[in-house]
């Protein structure tokens, strides 16, 4: 039997890409970088006022002086102004251009204004001090956030700094999932008594949402011809095609047969992990088929443990780090197999998990 | 000044409820559910069989009858067959529900058929194998999921089961997010030398949809007629306005003074922390204002600090727990202040954050 790291790195290496394409900034979180964002100017672009106050000559300070006539006001997003006599101050505004001639900002709280006259009135005064200096943080032409990431809220932040309305970004894979037996109905319709609803799919799908891919849902009656047909369909138009149920041994389980007639190659069949034993993965070198046991928690567990690394991996993003947990008590499985817990996860006031 | 307790008291005190509307079922993931879930039948619905193989009256077998006759199939979504001769058995089909007269499932693995006789290889067979009873999971009527909840792919899945094609959950807040300051252009604009980007609106707008509220941005000039227009139209349509800087003490920051004309009350103006000291919160009682401060820092962590918890008190959640995590290294910070230090999250091998 395939164990649980074969299965992977058979997985992983059936990794494939989507393509790429442009979207606008407010559609770009959670999607995939495909450019870097360079510094298209210094940041700051300019010496800039961090505090409002009075900005002035920092020498005239060290001299002695402390009351400096205002010339006027520096408003943030107004052209840099001049002082015109060294020795007397402008009023600056948070995110106002340092004006030209000085060197130093004194926030309000440290000084008075009467008659405009600003008489500062502490004795701590540094040179550049409440200045953010132009560059400081980026020079122009600098990478600031390389391609091939997740797209946060810093990385948006970024791009919108450097002037980019538009972001080349990976595509999202086009994935199909298929429900599997004649026994399923719609959520909207009422089962007769041998019946039951699909749900399975559903909460699939909603787990693929949740990796910011919809999913497009289908049914495989179990009917030879017409698994057929849909397979076939399916395989042309996705990247990869989830299945749950259809690839155990029953009589009316076609769907392997079908799959081998539509040359879409077997990599695996029955992994040595529980739950998802019967798990299935086969690929036509274009699509990748994850047929997943009928089970609801060994799909689910599937899903998370074999199609998320697929699915970063085609992205080209790094594989997830594996958070590690302290069992609260022992758990003892016999078989030699891969046990895949369900536990429920707790925060320790001691830092553990 | 109003600590960082007080001032998280005075924001979860002012959550709204925003109303409820009915989403499609794959529409759901990640709302708020506001209706219980409740079992419509029984699940199973029917003694299922749980493997594929043949179904026979264990009392046979039990008394050393090993060759059964087969009489036919018992498929997945076929109605309920029944045995007509006690002592012969019917083929059966995982999903398919259990024929009349049986009730033990031997798997094609444990037998072998021949001319239409089944022969079972193994001596350990118990009543009730390998069949799912009717009623096990749920029974008819019982609650499954609570409402006022996070719709996970679980509660999709119970949805999907119980038949309900849509979902009554909360509604979204009307969300605003406010640049300010005259030094701002647009990201698609070329900035002049003292003009810089928007970007704070931008990533705040990004962590919002994070939390699946999409915001609508606005901007303010510093004009206080351009401010008082924007203001009250924005307080018309929005449940929650988040602002970035213009609160401070600059000569151009009229923001408060407009607020209040509008009978926004002011709840709290500056909290003992950092970052994120000049933060503002006030309520008009049917929109709240969050002023965050102007640094891309701040106004992130007071989002996340503040703005989540007041969306989730609003949704009536229960607030998320908070992980601890252990220091790698001391840090020492000396003002009496609530200091939130930024960190980087790594799992240790040992289950410590």
């Amino acid at each position: 039997m395939t164990t649980v790291e074969q299965a992977t790195q058979i997985i992983l290496s059936n990794a494939l890409s989507f393509g790429e394409k442009k979207v606008p900034l407010h559609q770009a979180t959670g999607r995939i970088l495909r450019e870097d964002l360079v510094a298209d100017r210094d940041f700051p672009p300019f010496d800039r006022v961090s505090m409002d106050g009075i900005a002035i000559k920092f020498e005239y300070f060290e001299k002695g002086k402390r009351a400096f006539t205002v010339e006027g006001l520096q408003a943030a997003g107004a052209p840099k102004k001049a002082l015109t006599e060294a020795g007397n101050c402008l009023e600056v505004m948070t995110g106002a251009v340092l004006p030209q001639g000085t060197d130093a900002v004194i926030r309000y709280e440290d000084l008075s204004i009467n008659d405009g006259v600003a008489t500062i009135q502490i004795e701590n005064v540094r040179l550049l001090q409440n200045i953010h200096q132009k560059g400081t943080d980026q020079t122009a032409g600098t990478i600031i956030v390389r391609k091939d990431c997740l797209i946060s809220p810093a990385e948006i932040g970024v791009a919108a700094t450097v002037g980019k309305p538009q972001l080349l970004v990976s595509k999202k894979p086009r994935v199909a999932i298929l429900s599997t037996g004649d026994e399923l109905v719609d959520v909207d319709e009422q089962p007769l008594p041998h019946q039951i609803r699909k749900s399975n799919v559903h909460n699939l799908a909603s787990a693929v949402s949740q990796m910011g891919v919809t999913a497009n849902l289908f049914h495989l009656p179990d009917e030879k011809a017409a698994i057929r047909e849909i397979l076939r369909e399916v395989l042309n138009g996705h990247d990869a095609v989830l299945m749950s149920g259809g690839v155990s041994a029953g009589k009316l389980d076609f769907v392997p047969g079908v799959l081998e007639e539509l040359k879409v190659e077997k990599l695996f069949h029955k992994v040595s992990q529980r739950p998802g034993k019967p798990f299935w993965f086969g690929s036509n070198g274009s699509t990748v088929v994850f047929a997943f046991p009928g089970n609801p928690v060994s799909s689910f567990m599937c899903l998370h443990r074999y199609f998320k690394p697929w699915l970063y991996k085609s992205y080209g993003l790094p594989l997830l780090p594996v958070p590690h947990a302290v069992l609260a008590e022992d758990f003892i499985f016999k078989p030699d197999l891969t046990y895949f817990l369900q536990v429920g996860i707790e925060y320790g006031k001691d830092g553990k998990l």
